[in-house]
């Protein structure tokens, strides 16, 4: 069940020479959303820089439906599954007009602060265990 | 006198490897505060793309008093001026614990979509002078 | 067959806070070979700001294989090919080591000014058509 | 005496919807010239992390006298002194037809891993005595 991430109101310094968004920063706007995520489900205490290091991107994917533009309300979506040590976030981004604009995949393995593997923590496991994968978007 | 024009949550993909937020994002914070400023005050309407290209930037000053940190919320405050043809706005960024981390000054010239420069408008005219301009941070 | 299409020396302001590039990041590095390789194969004029607008990004992947660091030197190695009205590149990313450190695949569609899609260009069917697609990375 | 530090070729991602170089890429220009500068002057180890953790940026001023646009190849001109514990950097930027787009300062500090200040290093005085000062561009 897909959950309300945040919003994010586009920046002129986000748009290209096209007027448009640049592609770059829809995986800045998924980031923001997973750590939004991650913060509202008590996974991440912003004042404690070591635990944003926890988990390393080994894949992303993004479909652009629709450009954005300058003065833009992005409102991302977001469902959450484990896949094994991994942990696959899926993203819809829409629109002030409810037009969806993008949608994503990140996949994760978490990361030690010396950049090795380690196990997924304990209360990371527990909230995505009570989350629902419904939806189906790529 | 100083006016609240934005709050901004420090996102990882603003940190650099010093862990702090890299010096070249100040620049977007205060362009975000003086966007969000000009929407205040009814000067630019997000939805016409034209309204966005009438300022350039001719000349940027920003001094680092603190670093600021992912998930830090920066709070940045803004007076603006009229110097004959020319706008200067000027920034004061906070962080949560009311710790100043930046102080700004950006000077813009109004300019054409043909990139060439034009008279003031006066709707911005009218704006800037009813503005006070009390505090003294640069 | 791939080409080198571009070096790229990494950046200080391309880090994160785990002090590696940001993956956001991947997705420049491909911009910047894709368009080295259309200006390689006469496709681009960088002084004509209109031919850079031909190409809108519909689909991007990327996979993170190794980190990379400040001062690293990536090499991008570049595939192209045509599927019906669309243009798929995939990049090899290699550091000074001769390490793949990502792999990733864009897809796009020939674009007007207007945003609205357009045929692909006659030079640039013609100069795909004479590349060869040999190698599997993704 | 100024010294060119590095060349620049502008990508399509650093601009923005007025067709021009969004002006918060300056900085990352000039950190690019600085490094290079460190770099040519025995200064910096790419591959050692610490040694870019040395110098925290603590002003930062610019002048945008001419834009520039996708594929200009930017030259950016390097002069540097010492004031008391302070390192300063002066940078011109010229585009391919030797036109000055851009001048800039940066003043920093040395500062160590903790992020707290440290003395000036023995071996940047060194370097930095020994480079002359010349010209007037701010």
């Amino acid at each position: 069940m897909s959950q309300l991430a945040c919003t994010h109101l586009v920046q002129f310094y986000e748009t290209d020479q096209m007027t448009i968004v640049h592609h770059s920063n829809y995986l800045r706007f998924m980031e923001e959303a997973r750590v939004a995520w991650a913060h509202q489900h008590g996974l991440i205490d912003y004042q404690k820089i070591e635990s944003a290091s926890h988990f390393a991107v080994v894949e992303t994917r993004v479909k652009h439906v629709k450009p954005s533009f300058f003065g833009d309300v992005l409102k991302t979506f977001i469902q959450v599954q484990r896949r094994g040590a991994r942990v696959v976030f899926q993203y819809k981004i829409e629109n002030q007009h409810q037009v969806v604009v993008a949608l994503g995949e990140t996949i994760h393995v978490p990361l030690g602060l010396d950049l090795k593997l380690k196990r997924l923590p304990a209360d990371f496991i527990s909230v995505i265990e009570r989350q629902l994968w419904t939806e189906t978007w790529l």
